[in-house]
């Protein structure tokens, strides 16, 4: 049998069970009730996931997934791909955006060459090598990768989930690739069939005629490859990135082992839209950090059911913003760690 | 001179240079200009507030004011009064949201007895005492307080400040006071001349016709009461709390010495709204940290022209959604103290 199919067998339905316990204690905390909204939605959602209440939270791992794309030779990103392997560097330094909001609450970030265009096995251990090919192909002219490796890129990010579950209680998954929000931007116009030019976006700056022209690539994209939309692997393999593969194996490996995983922008929400079309139970182990800046992304989070937990007008990637929301997921856990209930402190209730 | 006078006179504007500072860092950080959006706007705000680039953030405080409220015995809340002397022992025994959202950042939760009522002294130093009244009167029926109590509340307010500045970078500003939800809608629908029945809320749970009854009681509130609005005292003697009076003060007193103030919920941003009225410059000092599910709030926040920073479904007050919005704090601060610019980095910078 697969890897992917043993995996998403494993994938089960949330713990009613533990969401009652944790629903139970909620309502009984000083304070009228839930009156800490979504943070309390988000501890009743956990406990469903990790089938504890309260839900472990201490050990947190944003992995980061870094893959270029030879769509670039279409200019549709201002950075030249040199950055890619660059900013890897910065990851290991620990002086990237994702390694300064980790530090919020004490994240480890984990850094993944699932397919840079450079050679990075002088980095040894410092990253994880699972690179499937130099770059995926460029996208304008055909598929980004066969499906083979399209299998390949989904295994890695499963066989990282199972490698670090020993060692996390909660993932998030971030991405690194110059020119990632154009085969991004083709798997959402794909998924939901949108206009190009409704979704597509700046990515890291571009003006107003390099947008337009990255409008005219991803249409171009669109004619090239027809992914079947009933098929993941497909998407994935025409359309994709191997990082975006790497982030969707990434997915389906957490749920399979109970664990919550926080969605970061809008290439990590590509890769949760490729693992939800291959197993839609998935999805109930992801949770989503933030709207992005990118104007297709409230349409993917639309697409995946999603309710961001923040809207700070980011768009960086590399799991910055899933760094940023796990002070919530903190946040949400000590709401069933921290607080007293009426009885416990001995306070009056409400009169009914 | 009047303390309030006084402490309205050392108000100065924002630094600009600070501000400058700020942004000259952050323009060169290794990632797409301004990707953390608006942790990158709040860190050059707390910049030009504190006149420091990067702004002290490390020593926070939230100052939970709790007053009672007479109007109560128009059934307006569903709680009886005892709460509010019940929460502040919970408050000192480390029990509620607020100790709870606190301990993220280490901020340090100080009560303040504005004007609960019931003998509090045998509670010593675990809270700070500066009781104006057993709890404001029915505004239903007349003013809140005297001339002379709304000056004292505010001045309470002021004092607390000045106490606390020099163990504290950052101020977070709650409350507590079973009923408080009503003179806040009053003082808003007052400002902004809304009709009562579009910015009456719940507050802690009310049905349908507890709230039309609340919407009733409001109206009467206006009628009897006719503030001056272009006095922020008059404002706060004619429909406030001691609570909010000191809240008000507390925020003029943090903006006196340069210190940034959380706003946190619908108590709180009517405090804010008095402060605003009696002098605007100390606007430009508060953070609006959420969006309270109270319908009334975003009406509020617009009154004040800010953009809060969360939106969770939050409805709490305490201080709890300041102490959330400190997590906020601290990661603005890290974009200016713990990201590598691309000289720094070695990463190659965009194609312009």
């Amino acid at each position: 049998m697969s890897l992917i199919k043993e995996t998403i067998d494993k994938i089960s339905p949330l713990s009613q069970e533990a969401r009652d316990k944790a629903k139970a204690r909620l309502d009984q905390l000083t304070m009228p009730h839930w009156a800490l909204g979504r943070l309390m939605d988000l501890a009743v959602d956990m406990a469903g996931m990790t089938g504890q209440s309260p839900p472990p939270v201490e050990r947190k791992t944003i992995v980061t997934m870094a893959g270029d794309h030879k769509v670039t030779e279409e200019g549709v990103s201002l950075y030249p791909a040199e950055v890619t392997p660059q900013m890897i560097g910065n990851f290991v330094n620990g002086g990237a955006g994702v390694n300064a909001l980790s530090s919020l609450t004490g994240a480890r970030v984990v850094v993944v060459d699932m397919g840079v265009n450079a050679d990075l096995s002088a980095m040894g251990d410092t990253i994880i090598h699972k690179k499937i090919g130099m770059g995926a192909a460029n996208i304008a002219k055909g598929p980004a990768m066969s499906r083979e490796d399209a299998v390949k890129s989904i295994e890695a990010g499963i066989e990282i989930a199972t490698d670090l579950a020993d060692s996390t209680d909660v993932f998030g998954a971030g991405d690194m690739g110059i020119g990632n929000t154009t085969p991004s931007s083709s798997i959402i116009a794909a998924i939901t069939g949108s206009d190009p030019g409704d979704i597509t976006g700046r990515g890291t700056g571009l003006d107003d005629d390099q947008l337009k022209h990255k409008v005219e690539v991803i249409r171009t994209i669109l004619k090239v490859n027809k992914p079947d939309l009933s098929d993941g692997v497909d998407i994935l393999a025409k359309l994709g990135g191997f990082e975006i593969g790497g982030i969707a194996g990434l997915m389906l490996g957490a749920a399979s082992m109970r664990k919550p995983i926080l969605i970061d922008g809008f290439i990590s929400t590509a890769g949760a839209l490729i693992a939800k079309t291959i197993e839609p139970k998935s999805q109930d182990y992801m949770i989503s950090s933030h709207l992005s800046v990118e104007p297709g992304h409230s349409q993917m989070l639309k697409a995946l059911g999603a309710n961001p937990l923040l809207d700070m007008n980011m768009r960086l990637g590399e799991g910055a913003g899933a760094a940023l929301a796990l002070c919530l997921v903190d946040a949400a856990s000590k709401t069933l760690t921290k607080i007293a209930t009426f009885e416990e402190a001995a306070v009056s209730q409400a009169d009914k």
